[in-house]
């Protein structure tokens, strides 16, 4: 999904990801603004991605629920989101991120906020 | 975005919508389940959806905030999405969607629920 | 709390427990609605029962999140909340809870709806 | 409500609220624990209070949802709620509040956050 979307790692710290992807006409929805699906699809991964820094590298995660508000239209030529652990722990994982329309000139406007939990999985299990 | 996942409408009743779409590799996960992403859209979209069949005609609407519970993996041959409005309202609609995976005999598997709130927007607003 | 509240049992099976409270002065905002924190409160409290109704007679559980949708004011004598498990787990929970306003005479009418997710906590721990 | 909780307003600024209250027996789980309740009682006023900040004199603001994580137990002597408006608007207004322990010697720890969506309502409506 997120080589369908285009979305790449711009950045990896403990604790915290940027993920980034073009605003398309194949992820717009009916008015030529991002769908609420990019959006969500940034930043649950930037989200879950923040997650696994703090785990062993052959962890995983799942995402058990996550909530996104759209604050605004997702206009622009891409999307940035900017996941980050707000709670660590061994069974449950507290995330945010926020996602950003960039207009192209280095501006930035929030879209979007998500709040959720990550569930560490074991490999393989 | 909806043609870009392959999403098709089922079905659309007053209050009720059903949108479905196939599991493809280009919209999995690395373990290929379907993606968080993919639940989301559908499921956003039939609650969407769902609200709009109790507008007028030309009216739109948008997702303010939706969350989603991801209760099992989405295996199967495809997801089906059924959206339904909990409280109509002028200024806020809240809405339910539940996304079930298919394994191509019939049989259902509940693998997401999404409860949103919708606002209604004026045509050209 | 449930104390403070005025909180009662009413019904207990597996998977599914209801819990009553009246609406007094005591926990109603300045215009003589029951507060949010009250349908909260019994909301929580129900959907975490339930969850504990598929637990080992010593466990326990926490809320890890969950959220209230408000439908409608809490207008009546009293509140009833009937909590359900959506998805049971070694892990998490989901639960759901749906809170009614009584009017004395035996009708209700939905005013919110909880979706959350529980940790099951050994005893102790 | 807020007056059985022993709830007091501790600073208001645009857009900006805290509230503070004393974890008492009256408002603990069974563990001695401020009960989750009470984080979301005194969250969820001072988001809505911050909302407030933002509107004319008399208006008012309802709570349309409202989602808590409970990111560890509420232990100490009080707990104070710092609400923030994240998006401002005519319709909605996106509130976010973080809410901390007090250990009685001025350190605090972050016991819970919420993010949730008030509506402006005219006074009398």
């Amino acid at each position: 999904m997120m080589a369908t979307l285009g979305a790449r790692l711009v950045s990896v710290a403990a604790g915290r990801v940027e993920i980034a992807a073009p605003v398309t006409a194949a992820v717009s929805q009916q008015h030529g603004a991002g769908h609420a699906a990019l959006a969500f699809a940034l930043g649950d991964s930037a989200a879950g991605y923040s997650a696994l820094t703090l785990l062993p590298a052959d962890a995983e995660v799942m995402t058990a629920e996550i909530r996104i508000h759209l604050l605004r239209p997702a206009r622009g030529v891409g999307l940035v989101a900017r996941g980050a652990v707000l709670k660590p722990g061994r069974r449950l994982i507290v995330v945010t991120a926020e996602v950003f329309a960039l207009d192209g000139t280095g501006a930035e406007t929030q879209v979007a906020l998500l709040t959720g939990t990550m569930v560490p999985v074991a490999p393989g299990a």
